[in-house]
């Protein structure tokens, strides 16, 4: 992992996720003028694209949609984020990325409907959509928020293809992401995968998915570091394969201090740069910006994370 | 839980919890200039009760108590916290109330002497009211810190009575207040009751300690969201019934983050607020106001949670 | 515990650890600019020694080593940590100790293989000797960063033996210098021992190890407060008795709330000092102050802390 090893093109983070709703990453509780100047700082930091997490989580919504406080019970929220967002993004020259909502349900069960799911987000998808996403320019893609690793979920792969079909219907081009874990050490899923098994179930994921998502970006800190550059490689020849764009998820939060996420230790960041980039692969999207990265938010970790990767990214 | 829902008089944080001594949250080693700054501010935040949550936990004090470094071989702090806090009440214009003595002894053993545990908490409060209590004007109220579930713990009951009775001896006319948890999904404790065991549990306990206690504030955070307005809407009948004055024991921290207590999610906090102003329940105690809403202790998400509810309130 | 049962010497902070590198700890990710005002702030405090805890461990390092990333294949790291503080320690001056390099073997296996541990440490040690710790006025110190606390750790003692007569040949008369811990409550370690054991044990301990380290700092956190004075009062005796140095660890990381390690309350700080002062320790090394002490890593519990120190040493 020497400097000279490296003859690729520079990792360069094009994209964040903004981390709505969530479960375990505490709140900022951010105001439309925190998350201003926050959009400010991602632009600052060569960020193009603002991906929000997901649009709801179980009885939690980022807007009031009539949709799921109807259908599902869900609590109506004093905010709309997603219209938020996309007049920043606009302000800033960012895209906005609409996360799909998740019900909460689990798809390893065989009581997981994949019609009743399929249809709920895109219903949302729909409502979103015509509620702010037509009207603003800043309105960039699509992302499906369930977090796979292994062909175990192959029901979240029949909601992809779903999804993935009426999104392109309403919105032909815009690009559809996803962003799985590999089946390695640090998943919390039971099903653990080698390399060599690995290689095999994406080939037929990616083989029944190709045409309903454009862009994956497998999250780098299910693995360890050793193991990174052969999960990353391998997924990298499979894109190229199934002509899927590969991004990698860098992933700017520590999993290996226990109970608590914080910002990671920079060397950890640099030394997953670097593999990616001797794998060819030099976009990346990051999980997340406004709590790991940015200088706002009161941990000077996540300030001091990003100097060094702006430090190292124009040496 | 829509807007139009409402129609009963707005929520308001009249009461903070002063967490001193605790375990679970982390320090913020205030001084004295800190605790002024911090006092300013609950006042400007409408606050007008700062309630210890106990004056002392096993070994540790929150004064030098004579009593409890003699009968319990308790450590002499550096520290008076009770005059201090008593000074900057009355500084700023608020009330102080005093938390009891707790031994950490299991209630629910029958070991657990009631007599004994109740002399002592009274001895305590005598020497808290004899050395400081009785000088100040600010001096406001009692708390019982013993915080129980159902009547399971019925040792405590009958300690509340003991106490109860004591310091209406002692200060006629002051107020006695508990905050108990509803025994629902999210409480530590392995006893759990449905609303309507919960209903008759607690009209038992409220018949035996309608003389000892005045106000009695459930913790808002051991149930789901979807259940808060039956164990609250319960709570509020049941106290209506014994003529007990409820308040609700709206917690600012974050119950669902795992391994950590962070300030709470904003939208949680709304919910919540909309939720006892549903049931008719218009005055609050939060636990609490240095670590979940203060703009002065370095998390940004505090302030900005303090920010978000007084525009709520003053909207 | 009062004022005047302490007739010994002030107990005073001289030494305090560098947490590099490290697991369990989150990073703050400083550069050099961070470092430089650290160091400035630890002279301020009044210590004087800054110790590496330690230099490597497993596949992450703290310096580009030859040896480990050639015998252990390491991770190629984009600082260099020991020239760094080695050129701040003399800018400010303070000493810096070297810490040793930890692989991660379990020293409780039959398969630790001490002679292949000790060379390859010893030879790390040799590495940073010639490259730059031979250079520098500086440098102060080795650390033997194997963290015991029984005799069941009997490999690790026989590493500590072979170290200390290669230290002490390459740079005679510095000072050699174990963190231990003591075998009791808080320990993680499944071997606890009450006082009268540990003596017996550490009187063995010492025995072996007395002529290949210097000074022994036990971590004061293993313990409860009110057994403290019994563990290092009898480490105290032990080290007389030995002619070893005792410091004592006093760790400025509160163990006790769960999933997180903040900065400790202040009282047990204090507690802890009278301790030590009161079985005549009166110097400590801390682990550590750029979390937990440091008025700069944006916790404002840690900056109070040091105030606080400072108050009471200063009195």
């Amino acid at each position: 992992m020497s400097e000279n090893e490296t003859k690729n093109p520079r990792l360069s983070i094009k994209a964040a996720f903004l981390d709505e709703i969530t479960a375990d990453i505490p709140a900022l509780n951010y105001d439309r003028d925190d998350w201003d100047a926050e959009f400010a700082e991602m632009k600052k930091a060569g960020i193009e694209h603002a991906v929000m997490i997901r649009s709801g989580f179980g009885k939690f919504i980022s807007y009031p949609s009539k949709v799921l406080m109807k259908k599902c019970g869900c609590f109506e929220p004093p905010e709309d984020l997603p219209a938020m967002f996309l007049e920043l993004a606009e302000k800033h020259g960012l895209k906005f990325w609409f996360g799909t909502y998740f019900s909460g349900n689990d798809w390893l069960e065989e009581s997981y409907d994949v019609n009743r799911e399929s249809d709920l987000m895109n219903e949302v998808n729909d409502e979103f959509y015509e509620r702010v996403g037509k009207h603003s320019s800043a309105f960039g893609g699509w992302y499906f928020s369930q977090e796979i690793s292994t062909s175990v979920s192959h029901r979240v792969l029949d909601c992809y293809c779903k999804m993935g079909e009426h999104c392109q219907e309403l919105t032909p081009g815009l690009p559809r992401l996803i962003s799985p874990g590999f089946p390695a050490h640090k998943t919390k899923s039971p099903y653990q995968m080698s390399v060599k098994e690995f290689t095999e179930d994406w080939d037929g994921i990616f083989g029944k998915i190709s045409k309903a998502v454009d862009i994956v970006a497998f999250q780098d800190g299910h693995c360890l570091l050793n193991e990174l550059e052969d999960y990353l490689g391998s997924a990298a020849a499979l894109a190229e394969k199934h002509d899927l764009k590969l991004w990698t998820n860098l992933e700017s939060f520590d999993r290996d201090v226990e109970g608590a996420f914080p910002p990671i230790r920079w060397e950890k960041l640099y030394y997953k740069m670097k593999i990616a980039e001797k794998v060819g692969v030099n976009e990346a999207i990051t999980f997340d910006f406004a709590h790991f990265f940015s200088p706002l938010n009161g941990n000077v970790a996540a300030g001091n994370l990003l100097k060094k990767y702006l430090k190292y990214k124009n040496r």
